[in-house]
């Protein structure tokens, strides 16, 4: 597959945002002058409407309305409300989401109740499956739960997608992959790995923390088992905004998760000392929510809602396109290698590229307004985000690359001293 | 123990008012007119200064800073710069103590680090001793932790805190208790009920949710094990702002709790696919945090903080007497039972009574603007908070109850509907 056309110069990449049909939803967003700002892959910027929403919820909610406002402003219903809202986006159904804690709590959760329907049904599977090159909390997290159970659990680590029909076997209890590559971008064929996991008889629980809000989904029709994800990527939910979780409704009540807390309860209010869970996704909510930061998910959720996704997948090829080969014809010579697919199937909506000084060009970039990030070993990441980038955004932003590396200009002391957060 | 003096008179409580030696500190927050506030037990009142946080965090931190304020607004190391700053009003050393996540999910921490330091040392202690009415998602959460671990752990619950010392046995690994009970405000005394638990081998949670920036605290003095809290009742944090943790030097690196996320790693950044435990508090940390909510934490924090503690106990014993004298006064024979303790010693800062038709008649004095809340069964709570509420406010309050006790003005259709969040 390749783009509907070639763009190559800076006049085709201004007729193309002229031309662009979702051009004007980058309006709604709060995009400080002089940014270029290729990170929404890792925290997507403010929509206008959330400062109103933050005064409505301190100054109002808080403020006045105080106690009340659970029952007033709706807060107990957040979550699930919030998750319902989501649905679309995931191609999941009403019911079945919840925007609830962070994505690592939440991929234990889906990970303890899969592997509690695993062992009621199939006892003998002890392995999950994942990937070396996951996002390491999802690593971490199953580490987690294997040293805690201390049943023989084991996690088989694949180094390649292609490795994965050989990895899932009769003792995969589950399988556990990030939908789309949070280094490379490399995007998983989410109904085809979901069948064949299925036909090998272990659950699949995916991760869409750099996928929702990016890429079709299709969660129901795929039929996977558990997801996760993350509001403030994509999603453009603020500064660790709550995460999402979804469970396929088959699996809604046979697996149960030991974070049972009170908001998962069928009468939190009746205070019962017994835990009875609730019916549907509520009995995958633990304890009270940070409302504030839940509050703003929904000024990026409207903002998404407003746009189709075919457009929004149509023009993050383009775009993505549009950077691989820029950076080919104007950057070549200078070390980088791409390492994100070239095939559009398996291209989530971020690019990315290894350079062995690599953070000293991304520190050099951003300090002449061209943000992207930087992700050992060596990855420039570059978030390829349609709500708000157009054609002439990418131009300009390869051409600041090229210029710092054709300069020089990123060999310099500032730009080697480590930041705390990388 | 009794109060300084008596107060009987509406002059007597209008002058200890004049002499109240922190009543200038009520300015600091933003106090709805018409409205008695005794809810700061379950939703801390806004303190003003928050509007103006949110604002920075939302506009400037995340609107302008973007990704750069992992950075340069410090937001990495929230949690951790929170906890030092929370730390003295626990009693807590520098690097004990984490804002982070819920109550619930702390404690599940704490529990799981507990019975695996347990399990290490004396591997045949298999029941968790907790109290059939500490707040349920306490008993929720263990409830939780020993079905998914399936080793015959067992929860045995005392009806009663004068049973505690015949439940605690040799079979007891971990003790788990609410300083102050939700309910009825009884306060053990942590000293004394630490160092029989540890006489007896096991090791001792503390649930602060209802004393935290309430009653003098000294986790390191009691040499308690693990403790977990809330932020938005008495630290008046904002509508479910996150909880904190705090882990005994000793107990930091012997238990391992399996929440194992990418910040509670050695090196978070370096993104390795093994997990590492950071020194320190950091471990009991999971994945990204709620940013904007967390942030807000900081300006009940600093308010308490401008308070000497024993300020606040004098303050709140004077008042909660107040309460119960006022009521015993002038509520006589309308069926109001004090379910809280008359010892200063064993009284946290809210007063509860049971009444047939509790949830009408707080209704009705709701309507009437004096805010306090209803718990099942039958209990009207009232929190008494000295950073907020005076001696008049207590008269008014106790004027108002009187009158709708007197009238039978709770007798009302509207009073008896039930709001979804009681």
């Amino acid at each position: 597959m390749t783009t509907s056309r070639t763009l190559e110069t800076f006049e085709d990449c201004l007729r193309a945002d002229a031309e662009d049909p979702i051009r004007a939803i980058r309006d709604e967003f709060d995009l400080p002058v002089g940014v270029l700002y290729f990170d929404g892959n890792s925290l997507g910027p403010r929509p206008h409407s959330a400062s109103a929403c933050a005064e409505r919820v301190v100054h109002e909610e808080w403020g006045t309305g105080l106690i009340r406002s659970w029952n007033t402003a709706g807060w107990f219903d957040l979550p699930v409300r919030l998750g319902d809202k989501l649905a679309p986006l995931l191609g999941a159904g009403q019911g079945q989401v919840a925007v609830t804690d962070s994505t690592s709590i939440n991929l234990f959760k889906c990970l303890a109740a899969a592997l509690s329907i695993a062992k009621q049904t199939q006892p003998a599977r002890r392995v999950i499956v994942s990937e070396r090159d996951n996002f390491p909390t999802d690593l971490y997290i199953a580490e987690g739960i294997i040293g805690f159970l201390d049943s023989g659990y084991e996690l088989r680590l694949i180094d390649d997608p292609a490795e994965l029909s050989s990895a899932v076997d009769a003792d995969t209890a589950v399988v556990m992959l990030s939908h789309a590559n949070y280094r490379t971008g490399y995007l998983y064929d989410m109904s085809a790995v979901t069948t064949e996991v299925h036909e090998r008889g272990a659950l699949m629980i995916w991760d869409l923390a750099h996928s929702a809000g990016a890429v079709p989904i299709d969660l129901v029709g795929a039929d996977a088992d558990f997801a996760v994800g993350c509001t403030y990527k994509y999603l453009n939910g603020g500064p660790g905004s709550p995460a999402f979780i979804w469970v396929n409704e088959r699996n809604m009540h046979a697996g149960r998760q030991p974070l049972s807390g009170w908001w998962g309860h069928a009468r939190p209010f009746a205070m019962e000392p017994g835990y009875e869970a609730h019916e549907g996704i509520r009995r995958f909510l633990i304890g009270t929510q940070p409302i504030t930061a839940l509050s703003l998910v929904e000024c990026g959720l409207e903002i998404a809602l407003r746009v189709d996704m075919s457009d929004i997948r149509q023009k993050s090829l383009a775009l993505t396109d549009l950077f691989i080969a820029l950076v080919e014809q104007h950057c070549a010579g200078f070390g980088l290698e791409l390492i994100t697919p070239l095939e559009h199937e398996h291209r989530a909506s971020h690019v990315s590229f290894v350079h062995p000084e690599g953070y000293s060009i991304m520190k050099a970039l951003i300090a002449r307004g061209v943000i992207g990030d930087y992700r050992e070993p060596g990855v420039l990441r570059f978030g390829v985000t349609p709500l708000y980038i157009g054609y002439v955004d990418v131009w300009n932003a390869v051409d600041a690359l090229r210029d710092i590396l054709e300069s020089g200009s990123w060999d310099r002391p500032e730009f080697r001293e480590r930041d705390a957060v990388t």
